[in-house]
């Protein structure tokens, strides 16, 4: 099991059906282990991916992001947000992310000088839930002409409809950890959840 | 001369006397080399204060500072700008910030659960120019009643007035790289400025 995975268990909290907590190690305060042992999963699913740029989007992204940057030995990109009302500056490439969490949009900006039509770019982020952030960032990287090689995840809520959105464009997805519900107070994972409907 | 000062020199752009753009290596995308040896440089310079956390400001002090925490093999723990009109928690410690180059009052807050009394702190910013950023982490510290066992900064503005607000409160700063001055579309570091009204 993924250290990840443990931790999710020992110090995750379900709040509701929908929410987990992972301030303790992943969002706010986070654990330098979970950030070695996650950048270990993505640079061995992705390595042979010949990726020249990894990017995430602010705030909580950015610490795996640089991680899994630095083992590549590659640029990190973190697109910012902004408010919807700020003038447009052609030297950007933008979009909007809606966050469901927050019920909020934010503009979303790169500089366009940071990606190139030869870019080869990882997407990494700390929650995959309804794709929002991700399919924002892939459009960004997509008026650039760049590939998206993938999209690495720490935590996907396999029952929100994050992954088969990113599926549906032929994204490449690893997820560490998938989890299948939180219903009952408990994190269920996809694996568990699976093996229970084959036994 | 350290990585960061020559990338500075070779990839830094003078906006004017007062700003400095490093977005192409620093706080928008981040070179993994200059994350790796300016963590190193902090490293030695705190090794033995015996941080047990290492406390930044979303969103562009997240990179460097998870960096030297993973190196340190202490938690990272990132203080989140808020709205000021959120609601108070009691669960949290809160603090205002203001941006000068923003001209904004940001509300910041971290979890009371992730600060200690027994919690030596290092603080890591990517710049130090009026200060607030780092008077305000510093802030939180202490209504945790933990120490402040130093700020670690990749780029000071000499001119400016952070540092000197810092050391009236006795703090131990070390920054990889002090710019005395922008003036002339020239970026001067202070041991030049020294060396030249020496000779």
């Amino acid at each position: 099991m993924s250290y990840l995975k443990e931790k999710i268990l020992k110090d995750g909290i379900v709040l509701n059906n929908d929410v987990l907590k992972v301030d303790s190690f992943l969002n706010h305060q986070i654990d330098p282990t979970v950030m070695k042992e996650s950048s270990n999963e993505f640079i061995e699913y992705f390595k042979d991916k010949e990726i020249t740029k990894v990017m995430t989007i602010e705030a909580s992204g950015i610490a795996p992001a640089i991680r899994v940057a630095s083992q590549l030995d590659v640029p990190m990109l973190f697109a910012k947000k902004t408010e919807p009302s700020t003038l447009s500056n052609e030297d950007q490439y933008e979009t909007n992310v809606h966050s469901f969490t927050k019920n909020k949009t934010s503009r979303v900006l790169v500089s366009k000088k940071y990606l190139a039509p030869d870019d080869k770019v990882l997407i990494i982020d700390d929650f995959l839930a309804n794709g929002e952030a991700a399919l924002g960032l892939i459009d960004l990287v997509e008026q650039a002409e760049a590939e998206v090689a993938g999209v690495g995840i720490c935590v996907e809520k396999s029952f929100q409809p994050g992954r088969a959105k990113l599926e549906e464009k032929g994204i490449d997805i690893f997820s560490i950890c998938r989890i299948a519900s939180l219903e009952n107070n408990a994190v269920t994972f996809v694996e568990e959840a699976t093996a229970n409907e084959e036994y």
